[in-house]
């Protein structure tokens, strides 16, 4: 049986992913008269007249919910909230399991910005926090952005964020090894999905300069017909020497590839162009934009992609639980950019000095140490 | 400390009532690949071929929703989303600990009846059922009728057909007691909120005939003014004499009175102008209609009310864990009349003719027994 046989067949054993666990016991009349009726009343009026007490009496300090439309689950695209709820409960558990944080898994039947917005404001109550998963560009951006404006829990779009930390994480300890310094690298940024847009945000706000973003018709430029607004942002923030052409023309020269795209999509001999000691983030799933050691052979220095079978994989799941774990203990009402960074550098501090080198960037996603060290960044830079 | 403080403190301590809790373990790179990516899309595959799969590996079928607006919460009114929290955690452990259905607490930040129906309808995929809880009249009853012809699962106030279901068991067995005849009972059914409005309904269901309703104005007739469209719906099925008058008016003759309403609004005097034999079900809490020692003393033979420290509870726990248990086991689309007759007549065939007494008409809410002779009984109705 191959993994997916094996996972299918798991899947009906569970039927389901997640369980909900009474965290108190009624078993008696006593018990019921704590828990539920008349003794219920009491938190009820509290939190009636004082709505901060929500997070003193219910469960809304330690869950959120994780959100989808289903409009691009993996690598599967649009396949609805029905066939995406496998996703969001693996996600669920991962909060859970990772950083004790309680997460409930809801899909929504609409792919209407509107009435996305509109669905998640209205249950937003239960909830410390919302999780928003596999939501297609460029929507995603105008979802995140509106809810995070009208609620004041944090609103984190992982597919967007989780990425661009722990990319950024590896970056950091990629140039901790090459010695490149962020002002003088050049960085190509393949695929401008959910991603790739967020990731060279975030690459902009760390203090690098030069980010060229392409897309699948290539470099994305100032002046170009037929961008969505997203990519216009972008071209006004990016390739500041105003390139044209394909991939392979950003690559010459380039410090850092970061691929979010296709598979096979980077050759050796684009690598060959690439400046000395290149970095490689590959993270095409499950087949990279290039294979390990073919761009190692054509003189890359260090090379991660998202495959677990490959040294250096960027795995969002080395991010997301711990940022929820500092945002709600430290109770955000917004995961900022600073949060973002320190939580990446946080990520990179882990792996020491003796333990770095060109296969071991990034911490593994079963150390303990990660969620609570990315908690405890997170905490330290809420401003209140 | 009284119940209250006590409360307020466990609730402090609990942080939430509820936890997710994991069904299977992410330890190593394997257990993330059969719970997560890879292995996860292959579920997501079937479900997005055939939606019918998601019952087979998701928690959509023992998972329901427990949805509310916060409009009519226990004796409390109109105390909003967040304040009704600590009550939708306690139906969800409530849930749980007698059915073992996983139950997901909803609170909405609306109260518009268009709004409430479109959100639930589309963060429904993730959810084998919806139970509806403290919507007020008469919105619940069109956002339940609305909800269940758009959704193909089963949608259920349990406000409404909880209470009504326990109160017809408590009749069945009252009338086990003093032998009167189902259709020849008179009946007065006081409050015609969600409660009052369901009971008699499904007591006509049921086959009683001479059923009088009244609202704090008094008897409910044909052609009286400025009732809202329940209120008038239910003045052509009940009241078939066409009295006039108050409570005291309705209730000279009765043989049963039911109270969803308020403290101390039935007298002695007018228990005495009950015929013989006279069932008294006062639910009004925690101050019923009448004390069941004043009750008794003035001619009524079986007195329940909604409270544990007398004899007769009408408690809803009794219903909902079991009706949810067998609708999710059998994969109902809806909770038909039936199947709430079936719940109703399994509940009161619990209590055997050895046990049956003036005292003892209702089986105790911890009766181990409970939940699966109700679930059996709805799980025996479901047509297909």
């Amino acid at each position: 049986m191959d993994v997916y046989e094996q996972s299918l067949k798991l899947h009906e054993e569970w039927e389901g992913k997640l369980s909900t666990e009474p965290k108190c016991q009624v078993k008696t009349r006593e018990d019921l008269a704590l828990a539920y009726t008349p003794g219920v009343a009491e938190p009820c009026r509290k939190i009636a007249d004082n709505p901060e007490d929500a997070y003193k009496y219910t469960q809304k300090g330690n869950t959120i919910a994780v959100v989808s439309d289903g409009s691009a689950v993996l690598g599967l695209g649009n396949i609805g909230a029905a066939a995406a709820m496998p996703v969001m409960e693996g996600k669920a558990v991962l909060f859970k399991s990772f950083g004790d944080v309680n997460a409930v898994p809801i899909c929504l039947d609409t792919q209407d910005t509107e009435e996305i917005i509109d669905t998640v404001i209205r249950i937003a109550p239960a909830f410390g926090g919302i999780n928003l998963e596999d939501i297609s560009a460029p929507r995603c951006f105008e979802i995140e952005r509106r809810l995070n404006e009208a609620l004041d829990i944090p609103v984190f779009h992982d597919d967007q964020h989780g990425t661009a930390i722990v990319v950024l994480s590896g970056i950091i300890n990629a140039l901790r090894i090459t010695g490149k310094k962020k002002e003088e690298c050049r960085i190509v940024v393949n695929g401008s999905g959910a991603a790739g847009i967020a990731i060279t945000k975030l690459l902009l706000t760390y203090g690098f300069k030069h980010i060229i973003l392409c897309d699948s018709k290539g470099i994305i430029h100032k002046g170009q017909d037929n961008l969505n607004w997203i990519k216009k942002e972008m071209a006004e923030v990016t390739n500041l020497e105003g390139k044209t052409g394909g991939l392979a023309d950003a690559l010459v020269g380039a410090d850092i590839f970061i691929g979010v795209s296709a598979p096979n999509v980077v050759t050796a001999d684009m690598v060959k162009t690439m400046n000395k000691d290149a970095i490689i983030l590959a993270m095409a799933n499950p087949t990279p934009e290039i294979l390990p050691d073919v761009a190692k052979a054509a003189g890359a220095r260090i090379v991660g992609t998202g495959r677990s079978d490959f040294p250096n994989q960027v795995n969002n799941v080395i991010a997301f639980p711990g940022i929820f774990k500092g945002a709600l203990e430290g109770r955000a009402s917004i995961i900022t950019e600073e949060m973002k960074l320190a939580a990446a550098t946080a990520i990179a501090e882990i792996v020491t000095d003796e333990e770095l080198n060109e296969d071991y960037i990034i911490p593994e996603a079963f150390n303990p140490l990660v969620a609570d060290a990315v908690s405890a960044a997170v905490k330290a830079h809420i401003h209140k």
